[in-house]
């Protein structure tokens, strides 16, 4: 039996349950702007080896909660740990990011491709979740993720990060049935990944749809969207007797957020280029929304970033439903100290909205 | 007195005027896919000393008209012209795009920056423009154009191109009076620049907003299209008795087609993520709408291209206004065959649509 949850406002906000304050938290908060996670990263050597020490990634997952009042943690590990799984050969090239040494390009590649094992190839993730439930101790809750599966495509067919989709979307628009395989052992094995991971403790799931929004609409719902609906149609939505809400963030997918809460998920994840009121009017009575403050506000001055969380926060309103986080992760180069301005201005400012509505 | 036009389908759709069939055109459509291009620059030698030989720049411009049936040339330049006769030390790094040796950072870099001079500095791009025309001799029109303030702002903040933007987004967010200054300068450099197109013989003129989309919905208000209504509003709008349109493309804009129609601009263009019946639905009432084809379908097959091609005419259905074009640059990598197949399906069931309709 699990530590009971002290902090359940992130829980009770992506159920659209009234909190007392509107919950924060933010993508790739255990990251290089911390020097502590710098420290703890040259110790384990590459990233990949940090990802793959359990004691070392439940370290730098609680490095975050450490300095600031989030109100959840995220597993650190990688967005291609699955692909990995698969035998792509995952590597690192210094400020290059990462690359496979074996890209899949044809139906044949992605005939021989391997389901991963999650309880081999992919144990560690298990391990590192396990690891960092019992640290949190009931703490907060544990966010777990995955990549989309036309996101873990787009780096699998193109042999790491791309600008243009060259072979990917090459692959799209001439072998469309091939492309379809490939999505189809994606969708199992991100729907076997996420269900992994809620047994081994994940309170709550988020699919990082990161490179969605380079597609167009119909192939967005072809090739993407049907795929996290069937992922979303397989995961355990319960354990410990309480809902395991899921979280889709479709990164530029502002358009197609009506079509992101038809799929029986419990939010959406924004990006900062949506306005955020508009989004809870489009969607709002149907899921939760997390976001959406530009990371890059984090570069401006106190007074700025206190006036854009304002913003936001009377933006979405006192209505209940809301998960306050950056649009994208936090960038490397911020100082620490930003992320407490906005988070201390996240707590006042919505307190007031959330004591103002009852 | 200039040739007269012997065709002008696009700028009658730019009008919205009825068409016999859908014009179209491609944005890059002078480029490195056209063996003939990498010829000619080749014998230029670097990038920025073909874009400074008016015999050069004209042989490229009319080179995609010999192969294709356009109905519009694009006058062959770069985006950071400006910037470059700013001062700020334009270079090309192989592989790597345009960098600048002097970012332009603080209030005080941006104090210093001289406004360029058209009949000096830039005198070269009017060199262009006449001889192109000259050539063309009334095929089809010239299109001239710009980067947008913001946009040239990215690049001259950053000293080059970006992923995050943490200068340019860093310098908004710290010291907007700055940002502004810099914007202020560049409308006026814009619209002196684009005017000047237009006396040398522009018969309509495209601005793009190539960076827009990476802006929050209140700061592309304030720091982008702000800058452009500005531009639109200086900008000679008539020439040679004719018309001259105004185009403007925020990349990643679909969110706020409504406000940049509302500028005065003619056209407006539209990348791939957005639908374009919806669009026409939202604003084809009041602007003409150019797009948008994702240019990856290019990759795609024969029947795969003419498939998408009819959907997109379709969706927009037997209205004036459309001009058929990608949704973003034709890419490097394109077989020079599959842009024919394109638009001789634009040709061939645009002409049925527009006929069903008289």
């Amino acid at each position: 039996m699990s530590a009971p949850l002290k902090n359940d406002r992130f829980l009770r906000a992506l159920m659209r349950e009234p909190v007392d304050q509107t919950p924060v938290w933010m993508m790739r908060q255990a990251g290089r702007y911390l020097p502590e996670y710098r420290s703890t990263r040259a110790q384990a050597g590459d990233f990949m080896s940090l990802c793959k020490n359990a004691e070392l990634a439940c370290e730098v997952t609680i490095q975050p909660l450490e300095r600031y009042p989030l109100d959840a943690a995220i597993l650190f590990s990688d967005i291609l740990t699955i692909p990995d799984a698969m035998d792509c050969g995952l590597y690192f090239e210094a400020g290059e990011g990462p690359r496979f040494e074996r890209p899949v390009r044809s139906a044949k590649d992605i005939d021989a491709l391997p389901l991963p094992d999650m309880a081999d190839a992919l144990s560690y993730v298990m391990d590192a979740v396990k690891t960092i439930r019992a640290e949190l101790n009931g703490r907060v809750p544990l966010i777990g993720f995955s990549g989309s599966p036309w996101t873990l495509a787009t780096y699998m067919i193109e042999g790491g990060g791309s600008k243009e989709y060259r072979y990917a979307k090459g692959l799209m628009y001439s072998d469309p049935g091939a492309l379809h395989a490939l999505l189809e052992k994606l969708a199992i094995a991100v729907t076997d990944y996420l269900n992994a991971q809620i047994a081994a403790g994940a309170q709550a799931v988020q699919i990082f749809d990161t490179w969605g929004g380079v597609l167009t609409e119909p192939a967005y719902h072809e090739f993407s969207l049907r795929y996290m609906q069937r992922i979303v149609d397989g995961l355990t939505r319960e354990s410990d007797g309480r809902k395991v809400p899921v979280i889709l963030f479709t990164k530029g997918g502002g358009a197609w957020l009506e079509h992101m809460a038809e799929t029986g998920c419990d939010a959406l994840g924004l990006d900062w280029t949506v306005d955020l009121g508009q989004c809870r009017a489009r969607v709002g009575d149907r899921v939760a929304l997390q976001g959406n403050l530009d990371p890059s506000v984090l570069f401006g001055s106190d007074e700025r970033i206190t006036a854009e969380v304002r913003r936001l926060l009377e933006s979405f309103g006192p209505h209940p439903g809301h998960i306050f986080n950056l649009g994208h992760g936090i960038n490397q180069h911020v100082d620490p100290a930003r992320p407490a301005t906005m988070m201390s201005a996240v707590q006042q400012i919505s307190r007031e909205l959330h004591a103002g509505s009852n």
